[in-house]
């Protein structure tokens, strides 16, 4: 049996960033940049006043005092026309191109100017700053950016500074990594749909909208194939509208090696070549990988564990790092905590435990508390859990142990 | 002028949790539920087995050994129709019922049957489990969750644990807060759209992107009206339109109080009424906060500052917390981090800087690195931060000092 590392790496290795697309930059939110992103302009396009106030040229102050002509009013998106001779000012707004000969902008606060009112051409200005030196006041042009410079790398997941990047530097339309899309499949006779009342001995179909979300949740675009029954029929007609569409089939249920495990069986019979089967896991010992591919098409196949909290296990730790990688983007590693009290662990497999993160994130000591988790079908504990705690030995761990944890 | 806290709390006493609408579960993934959800079922429905194996009465065992006569066999989703009397056993799927007079389920690697064997009804079965205990593989009624019991309470955010539970308790429709319809302005004389090529003076508007990216991260949805040129005319137009249809009202630019800052002029005309302006904040400082009530109607208006960065860190502090507060949720606090290298801080106001936190996150000594930013017109530095470390005071901060952390 493989352990969950050596099945890990074997599930990469069929994994390799998906095409790009173009979309509107408006809509790239959460998505992945696929090119290097060139600024076409400076920025600031100008040295650039950052206040409202006055352009001077320092010499003329004397002891911090300067009375000077104005001789031009200067507002953000017009050009000076005017250079600045000794004992000339113009009157500048915040964002607006520094005139020749200007080496400074005085706030107007510091005139006798109020603020908001307008200076008359020709006036005469006093201005007050004892703390003049060169530069103040002026952004410098090309100094947060310079034209033909690199400003954001393929691979780089778009948050809201990207966006307002893009539009500084003009890129309305992007090219980003194609969404993976996946195909869901829950499998099942004792299954019936959210909406229904289930009859005695059913269920309802939980797996299918967890499964769905996650996808989700992951940037990914999910395609939801609804239930299959227990019968080759229901599962093939299913399966093969996937493998011709999706990047990945994920089905939940009939891969234990029961009796009525249908879902290798049919695989195989459709071209998936089965990649390894069962985990050191819990939960999620009977997960199932295979891969089809034909022509250009690949697709990879996971048959997951039918218990909603194994379904869950397997997909983070198997499922999401193959989007990750489709995305081009890294994966969520684990990180180090205490256990806040005793855990006790049985079995020989690896254990990922639904666990909670707690106390002031604040605190330098990240502690972990182990649920009240009832197994593999007990997903409602799941809703407190923030994390899963990886056990490697069984017997007790005290409290205090520095363990594993995946974030969730 | 208001301090950062002060203003926070005005702005927050014009919150209120939105109204509630009904929305398909399958579309709610990141909403914020509006109801409490009560299980109209039991999970497990019955008791069930959580392996393949054989159901059967610890009574009949002998030493860890017994030979039992198979009388029914159970897969999932379907009902027993038999119960155990003494030497009997049924075969038994996961996820099936238990039996009538079942105690224990002995799982197949444990018989003289082969995992994906079917036994055949009145066949002799050889079991051998040693530590065969009572309620061995059983998951009993009702353990995850109880018929009648409340799953998910009002403000939970929904994530695919959530409408994984929501599908098995049969909601397939649910309540959850109104996203909050967020209208964005730039405004200003000097912006052109991304798509052109500005001209000299000019500057692409990055402030709209950059803040319908951000209301969306906010999981409320923008309504983007594009630039407003410095005119009256100009202005009111858009603001009518966004106070007629939106929760918020952004405008960045035009509040800084020079000559052509109409924007506050034109609010008052429309009937916002002022709360305050201007914030002891750095970068952020000339933030206008006003209320339009009109019937049931009411719109809050921020007038942001038109620099990128004062755009985005007046959003962190004052924009993001009322959206929280309207989806009903709780907003990010600040944590500590210590400071990896000096950090020289000039002027008075409270000043919220661009910073990376770096280093091992599992490492128990958060560390944080003010980044090398060329102020509040500088959004490309942005793109590196991941937090905004807050200085309250002015001066010298050592490395090693503890500074308080937004992330972002």
């Amino acid at each position: 049996m493989k352990t969950v590392t050596e099945a890990q790496s074997l599930v990469l290795q069929y994994c390799q960033r998906l095409s790009s697309c173009e979309v509107a930059a408006a809509e790239a939110l959460g998505l992945v940049l696929a090119e290097d992103v060139i600024s076409d302009v400076d920025s600031p396009p100008h040295d650039k006043s950052v206040v409202d106030g006055f352009a001077v040229r320092t010499a003329d102050f004397v002891e911090g005092k300067g009375r000077l002509e104005v001789i031009e009013i200067i507002t953000a998106g017009s050009v000076p026309t005017k250079a600045l001779s000794a004992g000339q000012t113009s009157q500048i707004m915040t964002g607006a191109p520094l005139p020749t000969g200007a080496d400074a902008i005085v706030i107007v606060e510091r005139s006798n100017l109020a603020r908001g009112e307008l200076a008359k051409l020709a006036d005469l200005i006093e201005l007050h700053e004892p703390k003049l030196k060169p530069g103040q006041n002026i952004m410098r042009r090309g100094i947060a950016m310079q034209q033909g410079e690199q400003v954001l790398a393929s691979g780089t997941r778009l948050r809201a500074v990207e966006l307002g990047i893009l539009a500084e530097v003009g890129r309305t339309k992007i090219a980003v990594q194609r969404r993976p899309v996946v195909a869901v499949l829950a499998t099942g006779d004792e299954l019936v749909p959210p909406h229904c009342k289930p009859a005695a001995g059913k269920i309802r179909n939980s797996n299918g909208p967890l499964l769905v979300g996650m996808v989700r949740e992951a940037d990914a675009a999910p395609y939801d194939l609804g239930i299959a029954l227990d019968t080759a029929d229901s599962l093939r007609e299913k399966i093969v509208t996937a493998l011709a569409n999706c990047d990945l089939l994920l089905l939940s249920g009939g891969v234990s090696a029961g009796v009525l495990d249908l879902v290798p069986t049919v695989l195989a019979e459709l071209g998936v070549v089965e990649v390894f089967h069962q985990v050191s896991l819990k939960p999620g010992k009977p997960l199932w990988f295979g891969v089809y591919e034909n022509d250009a098409r690949r697709c990879l196949v996971f048959g997951l564990p039918g218990n909603p909290v194994s379904t869950f296990v397997s997909f983070t730790l198997f499922v999401r790092p193959v989007l990750d990688r489709l995305l081009g983007r890294p994966t969520l590693q684990p990180i180090i905590a205490r256990l806040s009290k005793a855990h006790v662990c049985r079995g020989d497999r690896s254990t990922y435990w639904p666990s909670r993160l707690i106390g002031d994130e604040a605190d330098a000591t990240r502690q972990v508390e182990p649920l009240n988790w009832h197994g593999s079908g007990d997903l409602r504990t799941l809703l407190n859990a923030n994390a899963l705690a990886i056990f490697e030995t069984a017997g007790e761990h005290p409290a205090g142990e520095e363990v594993p944890i995946l974030r969730l």
